[in-house]
């Protein structure tokens, strides 16, 4: 093996070695002695998911020169136990039976206990971050965003109104506040320069405005078992990045479309013209986007790490 | 007027000036651009309330000398909007239709509309506190218990298992230790010993425990009119004070209730018995209690305003 060979295994034990503890401070801030809760969540922290945001923010530090994984663990496992906690209400409003390969919480423990659930997860985070002081400001401003950005959505959906403007907010708020709170608080963890946190900040962003993107295509496309969660929900709703393509392409409707259109036809439309194609490109925009952001972080492993991170948000299919 | 006279005038001129900026700081703190969750949290809080939370932190803080009335708006409304969070999304699970004198959140909005809500106002808190860090460590872990005490009081009527402790742990949880935190907060903000802190501590978790007996007894004997919210939901529920000490004092069943058995009959059976009087006499000792605390607090105008609050938690009749 040469000596390059160790350094790039070495570099990579740290993230494994990162991902790990993140794990272990999300077991530990979920062990209430109220059964119901301590069981809920690790059901559905148990199942997977991703990781893109703690991810996100573990190399955020690392490429800074961070290199205490205990520092990075807590704040890190905040910021999936905030989307995490998301997750179980919108399962409750949406009427999700499937989350992460598995039930979800409110069709196993039924809508009170998710709903309590979902407030235990909320304040956890809030218990995990209270000693972090300033960068505990910036993932409180995300946790707003982030229930301003589901309310809009639902209103939205309830005034049939869902332009791409709309969606777009919508986003921003619901899903790009914490990616880019990622960035912000790996980056003022390692310390980072004021132009290395608006980079980091600018590429978690861009980065969350691609991921939702895709993953509103995939609701569309994939099916059930290979996305690990119920699908079609957007469409059902009348939301979702196709619905407002779609309407944008159509600027007579003004947003407004009409839900009594029977689904099967809705759905024929979007796959057989340019929508898809069209928001997969958006999401490609926006992730190279988010890449030259990257310029001013000095090169290294977890830069690579960075941006392959990056190129996996547009090119999953789960 | 007197000198003396003058004096106690001013003095309370300070506690009303201190609500008024915790009522203008819970009215900032839900400012968001997003209509709905403006608008609704604004109803709630708009509709009153006791408001005794923020006043137990306040009073505390002037008690031990704290005159900066900016320093302590954001931690007491931080205080009061925790408990109305929690209060948005009881009304959810209880289908709660009335509350303080108003239609609910839910009634009017809807449950999705409520669910977010309450999220949002959790945000709100977590934004206010977020630069307080050693403070907000104590009403993190307030959040985190108000949200098991629910979860328990749930899971004990599911259970149909009610007994006295488990009463007791849950009031403990989901009300005493907000109170707790009001005391806590307001003493350490105003650099209070050790002692002094300690004696706030207890001084609200008391005043909590008595605080829910008397709202448990309340919402069985109180007409809905007087009480501003839905009452005998409890009782419905197969919860509260009476159930509790109903049960214990047929040691037979166990805790067990058996809900089939008519509310009706249930209810002129704790009338006419002892339960009421008995669960009174207990709200009474812990308030004796709370207020035998206070004795390492040098005296003052605010130790009495304190003293007057514990009386208050057992006098009211809404």
């Amino acid at each position: 093996m040469t000596a390059w060979a160790v350094d790039q295994a070495s570099l990579g034990e740290l993230v494994d070695a990162g991902l790990t503890s993140i794990e272990e401070a999300m077991y530990q801030a979920t062990s209430s002695e109220v059964e119901v809760l301590r069981d809920a969540s690790r059901h559905i922290l148990s199942a997977g998911g991703k990781r893109i945001r703690p991810r996100l923010l573990l190399l955020s530090y690392l490429a800074l020169g961070g290199n205490d994984l205990e520092r990075v663990a807590k704040p890190a496992a905040a910021v999936e136990l905030m989307h995490t906690a998301s997750v179980v209400h919108d399962d409750i409003n949406d009427h999700g039976i499937v989350r992460r390969g598995r039930p979800s919480v409110n069709s196993i423990w039924g809508r009170t206990f998710a709903l309590l659930t979902g407030d235990f997860l909320f304040t956890a985070v809030y218990e995990l971050m209270a000693p972090y002081q300033h960068l505990n400001v910036d993932l409180a401003r995300a946790a707003t965003a982030l229930v301003e950005g589901e309310t809009l959505q639902a209103s939205a959906v309830k005034d049939k109104i869902f332009t791409r403007d709309i969606y777009m907010r919508i986003i921003a708020l619901k899903t790009a506040a914490l990616f880019r709170a990622a960035g912000t608080i790996g980056a003022k963890l390692a310390n980072g320069s004021s132009d290395a946190v608006a980079a980091l900040s600018s590429f978690g962003f861009n980065l969350g405005m691609a991921f939702q993107i895709v993953d509103d295509i995939l609701d569309l496309v994939a099916d059930e078992s290979t996305l690990g969660k119920s699908t079609g929900i957007d469409l059902e709703q009348g939301r979702g990045v196709a619905v407002a393509l779609n309407d944008a392409g159509n600027s007579s409707s003004n947003g407004r479309h009409d839900i009594a259109d029977p689904m099967d036809q809705i759905k024929r439309r979007l796959l057989e013209g340019n929508t898809i194609a069209e928001a997969r490109e958006q999401a490609e925009l926006l992730v190279q986007d988010a890449i030259v952001q990257l310029s001013v972080i000095p090169n290294s492993h977890y830069k690579e790490e960075l941006v392959g991170l990056a190129n996996l948000v547009i090119e999953r299919d789960y």
